[in-house]
């Protein structure tokens, strides 16, 4: 990269909404936007009227795959009621509405646009766990998928590579898994509000109930090493490893900055956009780390001209345990090699010197593919606003948070950068 | 739409290249795609460094379906060597990659970067043409597809309502027909690279040969309006008014305005974008237009300042030769109810006064769907530089042309005018 890049035009966000993430057998991705989009409306403080919303970017992964409709830009403009205005789809797997946002950005900083929806939306659980796993692999580059590689052996892989060359094992994953479930609860939005220690204690008691005897279970680490609360997926994740299958959708309102007071007296500003893109497993010479979101992050803090230690707090992509663990590292946060023992000291809790995930994460708040980069940003901004309720990151002053998302396996990263003036 | 719309810094086109169309069971989308590039290097006069470009845009319809494939941004930025920069994909079914280059054009114009990749490819001929319609219906709103609809029923349905609105009849739609394969032999690339009336000879040879007679087929008309030679697909959609199923790539080199000059002394500039998207024909009280398309042009006119008279020739979508002609009214060049008449006259001829799909149009030239937007606007770009050979528009000093592109039943229009200055 050559220089710091710069819009032209600043881009803030006056309003955003998501649906609960969950798995709805009577939700379509329509009903779930109207869910999301319902929120926004209502959170943009001083109003605001829908006809003047010039374009619609849209997040959504594969709706083809999974509901045999692809082409969802004009479905969710007439939705939400501003065709003929424009609607424009973006696809980057995990990443998918990320890129919804980054483009929104864009639309607004060239000038074209001055107010610009931006969401994302996937509806998988209507499917067979199999058909899941087979639609996501769509997303890994032709030489992994085709050799079999699906996404709980890709982050296997990188998992033992990052403890072959750093010494951490299967306890440092723990870590995050029990840290992203005690956020959980506090997040009326999540998928699983429930933390490990009560997970523990009810199967404790169904098991003294159906067994006649319960396990020995004293903490959370116990439960979680024990196969019969944890069975392995792909060594070394097991299932409290991985993210679940969800529906959901998420959006926000952007507006160029020399207006954004027209709908806030509190907006939240885009400080630093990154994007990179990742050749697959086959070209890595080192499974340990990310090239694209190095670049991402890069190219975000370039814009920016903040360092990794002004990032109060972040949502980080974490598909996998393993994948949060690699990609703070990727971003700064911690150094290569350091992320697992900063987590075992309680870096990364919502009392921590850089809480990661307040959300509870994928792992916890759910990963409807298509929707997820839209609603980390959603936590940002509702963290910057001090509108987190129980989970409000305790520091005080927040000014400055950042979301990376993932697509693929690793194919798409991004890192965005969000600041309160 | 409240304003004309401008971008904050002007792009220009430095370059271009797009495969030959066809179905190739040799030749997968890397392949497409790299025969693509290749051109697109050499055609960059004074050269340039892929390095140098910041991003890559792609448009692909549904390789998802197709090819059991998605998330092919970071698949073409490994192609072309440009990973870890950023790719994206653009989805808008038959329109993705005109969405594509709006999203380039407005990441230059926002700033943000210089030099942006612009691409499109799809690769359909593998399946069965059974398996194309039903991957086709994937872009289709809900309510068309679910319905029973198909594309040809579609447009038959347009054509219908057309006729009985204006008095047109299926001869007028011939005229499309024929002028699009008077065309396409005069371009390199085209799928279809035969006159009707060599088609009509061939037949008839083969008949005479076949049956001892001949039919009495005295013009091309005759030849198309025989069932033998033109059968109904959904009336009053004949064989020949439908485009092919096809496999090709597409891409652009796009930089800012104050660059353009390092990379040719003939840079070609954006003067108007515009998209639209549209609600589906449930929703449409007449279907003899596309609400879509006249957004797009309203936009892009506005922007360019232009009329439809500045508009000296265009590719316009004709995914079946009713679109054509509906669409040559939506975008102005002439009033409702009027286009089937000049075309009679010969108006959007090679040498007419508004020469239409001079690149054969999709019917001769091929529609990869995701591929199409910017092989149509490499064609606007070949005529507005001169490079046509054969099928160079005659009218000399070509300065303004454009493109429209449509995706789905009209979910997405695209309109986009190049101009030589």
């Amino acid at each position: 990269m050559k220089k710091n890049r710069k819009l032209g035009r600043g881009v803030a966000i006056v309003g955003a909404g998501m649906s609960k993430f969950g798995m709805f057998r009577d939700k379509d991705s329509k009903d779930l936007f109207a869910d999301a989009f319902r929120e926004l409306i209502v959170s943009v403080d001083k109003g605001f009227d829908p006809k003047d919303v010039d374009a619609l970017y849209l997040g959504n992964f594969s709706n083809d795959y999974f509901m045999h409709q692809a082409h969802w830009g004009p479905i969710i403009s007439d939705l939400v009621g501003i065709a003929p205005k424009p609607a424009t789809r973006t696809e980057g797997a995990c990443a998918s509405s990320a890129l919804a946002f980054r483009e929104g950005v864009f639309a607004i900083a060239s000038g074209f646009y001055d107010m610009v929806l931006v969401g994302g939306v996937e509806e998988m659980s209507k499917r067979t766990t199999e058909e899941v796993a087979e639609g996501l692999a769509l997303a890994t580059v032709p030489y992994e998928g085709r050799a079999g590689f699906t996404f709980p052996g890709v982050f296997g892989a990188v998992a033992t590579a990052y403890f072959a060359k750093y010494g951490a094992h299967r306890e440092h994953l723990m870590n995050i898994t029990i840290k992203s479930h005690n956020n959980a609860p506090l997040n009326p939005k999540a998928q699983f509000p429930v933390t490990i220690a009560d997970l523990m204690n009810k199967k404790k008691e169904s098991l003294q109930k159906r067994e006649g005897a319960a396990p020995d279970w004293q903490t959370e680490k116990d439960f979680l090493a024990d196969a019969r609360a944890n069975p392995v997926v792909a060594w070394p994740m097991h299932l409290f490893d991985c993210c679940p299958i969800s529906d959901g959708a998420s959006c926000m309102l952007l507006v160029a900055e020399e207006i954004a007071r027209n709908f806030t007296d509190d907006p939240i500003f885009v400080a630093g956009l990154g994007q990179g893109s990742g050749r697959g497993f086959h070209a890595s010479d080192d499974l340990t780390y990310f090239e694209a979101t190095r670049y991402a992050a890069r190219e975000a803090y370039g814009m920016s001209g903040l360092t990794p230690d002004d990032i109060q707090f972040s949502e980080v992509h974490d598909c996998f345990s393993i994948a949060e663990l690699v990609h703070v590292e990727d971003l700064g946060f911690f150094k290569p090699g350091q992320g697992y023992k900063a987590i075992a000291d309680g870096a990364t809790r919502l009392d921590g010197i850089k809480p990661i995930n307040t959300s509870g994460g994928l792992k916890c708040k759910g990963h409807p593919v298509g929707a997820t980069g839209i609603s980390q940003l959603y936590e940002v901004w509702t963290q910057l606003r001090g509108l987190a309720g129980a989970r409000q990151v305790p520091a005080g002053d927040l000014r400055i948070g950042a979301a990376h998302n993932l697509g693929g396996t690793g194919g798409t990263c991004t890192f965005t950068i969000l600041e309160r003036k």
